[in-house]
């Protein structure tokens, strides 16, 4: 990629702010570190800013602490990274009003090209990975700024879970571990950290595990009772589904999770062959073919009924 | 390395047994398989042998089903894959009465070298990445032998978790990726697989799970009856301790699996400061300074009271 319009930028301008979008993750947080970090090493003054809470399995970055949820004054060049549009990094003014230019650097294939610049690379793993070709030419790259980078492409790939494991993120991962990084005590932080209150919400969400469609079909519940029971936060449910993705001969996932009395959001997964983005639409959501969401405001108890006999009826259809 | 040694073998030798410990691993599948189709694109007679029931999520691997628990006839060249000593191959005759010439191939640091010829390198995160500079100086590597080489370094790595997570493992992952490996394909086979019994045992083993020592211990029992109800298999166990160790301010975890009634297995992990070693040790057991074991003979309470004292002596004593 031709980065040339980046560096004429940065030949010009001194103040920057770097952001990226709310409910932040690995790569949001771990871009944002990376590219302060080589703004400053290049002599400029950098801030980075993320409107939301940095998750605490992140803190540990290089220079977490440093991120802030606001700013005073005016920045030349607000650099946006890992986010598909404007309104997801949760500024109250637009962006032009608060900095004279603006680069948008990500992944998404769904970005909204809204800056002034825009580098987008859908096939990137993680935007860890555009930033490490942008800044090895900038500046040295060293162990926090290798960190951070090492950080945004395993949260991205699910530690080379996913399809988006490329030879090319392979290749920067082992430049990273050459300069120092240590891919254990990097994964022990990001993925291997539990609250006992998470644990207790796997096993009474575990309890609620149901195998319908002959074995084609896991759901699990997680009330609004069980939230309170187990003291878990929102994001301890992240990856439960998964629980009931992962058996063998399960076709389709369901995960409701009980918001409020009368408010259920409803998350569908697919191993295979059943693409439940329309499953997900039909109900008003949305989402890819092999994870999609909705909302539906009903009892659980009415959401449970409409919502596995719908997915009842695309396994006995697909499958024949 | 040199493997000038191996390779005169090949030039000389017609017939092959390629083998790997018992309780086989995705290292030890991978690399016999690998192996084994090397040897036959090289024009050679090859079999894989291993003398116990290669797990369910191997099976996957491209030409799983050929391994051999036995075989007939006498055949030239034995060769051990990530077996450190001859017994652990499970053998009821000596190699040398199986063959001529015994080549090991191994990164063990325990290798006990009874081969004829030892190629052994601590330092390699698997035989997998062994394999892959042996085999590419002696044929293309096909995908077939790609997919099971990758498969063994992903699971002797932890899937890039664990400190043995090399540059020159990630770069032979990139190669391997290039000729097209899918890295989401084989990780669903390998980490995401689970029987409805594996849930099971989970979701009981966690309603056991105890914290103590200011929340510094915690540990988890597996007993007979827990086994019996959920219909897991032993294999299903493995890992459920991380659940425990896992655990934010947890240093040690303890697993208490009932083998029969006065027969306790006991596995030990630290994260940071302990060495579960020395304790194992005081119970007639050994391992590493973050993962060691022992077996008792006396009833789950009675193995409770005394490990769990011993482990609580030297939180007290190592934390002042």
């Amino acid at each position: 990629m031709d980065f040339s319009a980046f560096y004429n930028i940065l030949a010009k301008y001194n103040s920057y702010i770097v952001t990226s979008h709310i409910v932040p993750d690995g790569d949001g947080i771990g871009s944002v570190l990376a590219m302060m970090l080589a703004l400053q090493k290049a002599g400029k003054n950098a801030v980075a800013v993320v409107r939301d809470t940095v998750p605490d399995k992140y803190i540990f970055l290089p220079y977490a602490r440093t991120i802030k949820k606001d700013f005073d004054g005016k920045y030349d060049v607000i650099i946006s990274l890992d986010c598909g549009d404007e309104e997801r990094l949760g500024f109250e003014k637009p962006l032009k009003d608060l900095g004279k230019i603006v680069v948008n650097i990500d992944h998404h294939k769904s970005n909204t090209f809204f800056g002034d610049i825009n580098i987008i690379d859908c096939h990137a793993s993680s935007v860890g990975e555009i930033l490490y070709h942008i800044i090895k030419d900038l500046t040295i790259i060293d162990m926090d700024i290798a960190t951070n980078i090492y950080t945004s492409i395993i949260t991205d790939t699910g530690s080379l879970r996913y399809s988006n494991t490329t030879p090319s993120c392979l290749r920067i991962l082992a430049e990273l571990v050459e300069k120092g990084v240590k891919p254990d005590f990097i994964s022990r932080q990001v993925f291997e950290k539990r609250s006992i209150e998470s644990v207790n919400l796997i096993k009474m969400a575990l309890n609620t595990l149901e195998i319908l469609s002959d074995g084609m079909l896991a759901c699990i519940f997680i009330t609004k009772e069980i939230m309170e029971k187990s003291g878990a936060k929102e994001e301890d449910t992240d990856g439960i589904i998964n629980y009931a993705r992962e058996i063998e001969g399960v076709e389709v996932a369901v995960l409701f999770k009980e918001k409020e009395e009368g408010l259920i959001k409803v998350g569908f997964r697919s191993n295979d062959w059943i693409d439940v983005s329309k499953i997900a639409e039909e109900f008003g959501g949305g989402g890819h073919a092999r994870a999609a969401g909705c909302t539906l405001k009903a009892t659980l108890n009415e959401t449970r009924e409409n919502v596995l006999n719908s997915v009842k009826k695309y396994l006995a259809r697909e499958k024949s």
